[in-house]
């Protein structure tokens, strides 16, 4: 018998999850067809409130209680000169975010959801600060333009983090679990993960992330490309792609997706780098698909690609690009809205209300067919 | 000395809307782009605080305290058979509303919104209906194929009802104002005036509605094509234009954006019927554009034109065309978070968090190039 290692823990909890039940889009379809509306008025509310049910197993979906767990992390590769701002800005944003005063504290608080805060790679001392996870596994990745970001059992280890995260989420009777990152040099990785899984080239999918301009963003491409050589006796699969050129916050984000699907719970999947970790887990973890919900279009160029292999339409496009989980927060407020009006409205029977069959046969009853 | 009417009250209204005072544009840009965030990179966001900003006056805008109001009121054109719901729906839907089993009720609630139900023109007793504002002016419009739908007086009596609706919400400290409506009817009387307001063919704008299949769409683009041609004399300025295709629910919706824009309070539209009925109030009042938040983009293709005929993006694109103020209850999240995020973020300086300038700065110090 030989040890048991994270990769063996982590092949154990990719079997545990299933994709959602298909009977349950006809029963949700006929219950949204049966409320105080002309049927499908409500788009992609509709749709969004089906695939919460299927995921609920219930034609009454909730999405009361809500958490994003935003994990931070650094990027060795930020040596080679991909972003403007210092490394520093990591870890004094994970203070920032557990005094309040980010971004995503704002958009969580409106959307009355809870933030958990995780360092699972930072480069340096966090250990005073309180209000957050520490689950630091190293400091930060290694540089990889010159060998691999994390060996495969560090890499399985960050997703193992992720997936207990979500599952106490799930335990805590958390409906949507939403996933946030921090770690300057991430758009780097998570181009670098785009193009790995997805076949795209560097130039065509590199943008500006926090701020470089059009000489920095080809030097960042050149980055990208280097890491894709380097590695690639590493690509040989899903769990070697994302070990040699993610990230340790992104590894602990596709933990996060695949921790919520073994745990039957939707996860609202941020932007570019948080959907890079989506594409990692269901590369990883195909059956997570159904779980998956991502929140918006990112204003970065690689995102539109991943959204592409994900397969699935973000719910927002309001030209972001920060990360934070802030795409994920204001998504929150449109899908909890869609359970409340799957759960909570009238049917035509119950409020007495005319709907178009109605009209129809008291027409055919008049002898007139105006009502078409 | 004439007596005073309502016409005259309404140019008193118009009289008293200025713009937003553009000074405050650079003001709001200055502190967005303090706060720990790469400047610019929460789009839209940024956008929306900014006008928000402009509105209220400060760098400090707030949109906590948000109430739609729901005007409901019949159409004579439904006896051309142009909806599939029977007339008595409008009565039934405003009890569904009253009773809150209605999609606003659910939407409204989940973005913490009241809502004002009004009763200004549906055919059928309603005065013993609690939770309503009783403001009924008619039993429904007259039927526009056969000459206008109101008089001038009667469109702007509506008119002033909806603005007085408004500056009451204004004294009750609301920040956002949403608008909805209910009419049985109603997206041909909004098809009507996006024909007249810009110029475009009827074919070219008329949707289904609440669910009108293609025979039933080319019967109501030919009752618009009527309504255009009786109509034509009455259609030489903007009151003649709502007074002889409108409704009195959408006259209604165009004083609580006029109303809005004169008690300087934001004003978050809808999908088509209240987005016709903004561009009424706009070319009645130009002054009120600055007040304007276009909530969504309707799956009603009259909608696109009518956007582009008011010049404003829509924050949200979810394939709606439900009405009722849906899409401004959604949207209600994210002006709400928009405003969170520009008044409670730590700046840079109070947050100890280096910008991209310090990381330049610091970066010649040391006598490298590398953060560019």
């Amino acid at each position: 018998m030989h040890p048991i290692t994270h990769e063996d823990d982590l092949l154990a909890l990719i079997a545990s999850v299933t994709p959602t039940d298909a009977g349950w889009l006809p029963r949700a379809a006929a219950r949204l067809d049966s409320l105080t509306k002309p049927p499908g008025s409500l788009g992609r509310l509709e749709e969004l409130a089906a695939r919460v049910a299927c995921v609920q197993e219930t034609v009454r979906p909730k999405a009361a209680r809500k958490r994003i767990v935003l994990m931070a992390a650094d990027h060795g590769v930020v040596a080679e000169g991909v972003s403007p701002y210092p490394q520093d800005v990591t870890m004094q944003m994970v203070e920032n975010f557990a005094h309040g005063g980010a971004a995503i504290n704002q958009l969580a608080a409106t959307a009355r959801a809870e933030l958990t805060l995780v360092d699972i790679g930072v480069a340096g001392d966090l250990s005073e600060l309180d209000g957050i996870v520490h689950a630091k596994l190293a400091q930060g990745t290694a540089n990889f333009v010159q060998g691999p970001a994390m060996t495969r059992a560090l890499c399985a280890e960050a997703i193992l983090v992720g997936a207990r995260l979500a599952q106490e989420a799930a335990a805590d009777g958390v409906e949507l679990i939403g996933t946030g990152e921090m770690g300057i040099g991430n758009t780097t990785a998570a181009t670098a993960l785009t193009c790995a899984f997805t076949g795209v080239a560097p130039l065509s999918v590199t943008g500006p992330g926090t701020g470089l301009d059009d000489a920095g963003i080809v030097r960042k491409a050149a980055v990208v490309g280097r890491a894709l050589e380097v590695n690639a006796g590493l690509l040989t699969d899903p769990l070697g792609i994302l070990a040699a050129l993610g990230g340790l916050e992104i590894a602990g984000l596709a933990g996060v997706v695949i921790g919520a699907a073994a745990s039957r719970r939707c996860v609202v999947v941020d932007g570019y780098i948080s959907g890079a970790a989506a594409l990692a887990a269901l590369r990883i973890c195909p059956g997570c698909a159904d779980y998956v919900f991502p929140s918006h279009r990112s204003a970065e160029p690689g995102h539109a690609v991943v959204l592409v292999a994900l397969g699935l339409e973000p719910v927002l496009d309001l030209d972001m690009r920060l990360g934070e989980g802030t795409g994920a927060a204001l998504a929150f407020g449109i899908i909890e809205a869609a359970c409340r009006m799957m759960s909570g409205m009238a049917t035509f029977a119950e409020a007495g209300v005319s709907d178009a069959d109605d009209a129809r046969e008291s027409a055919l009853e008049r002898g007139t067919g105006a009502a078409s």
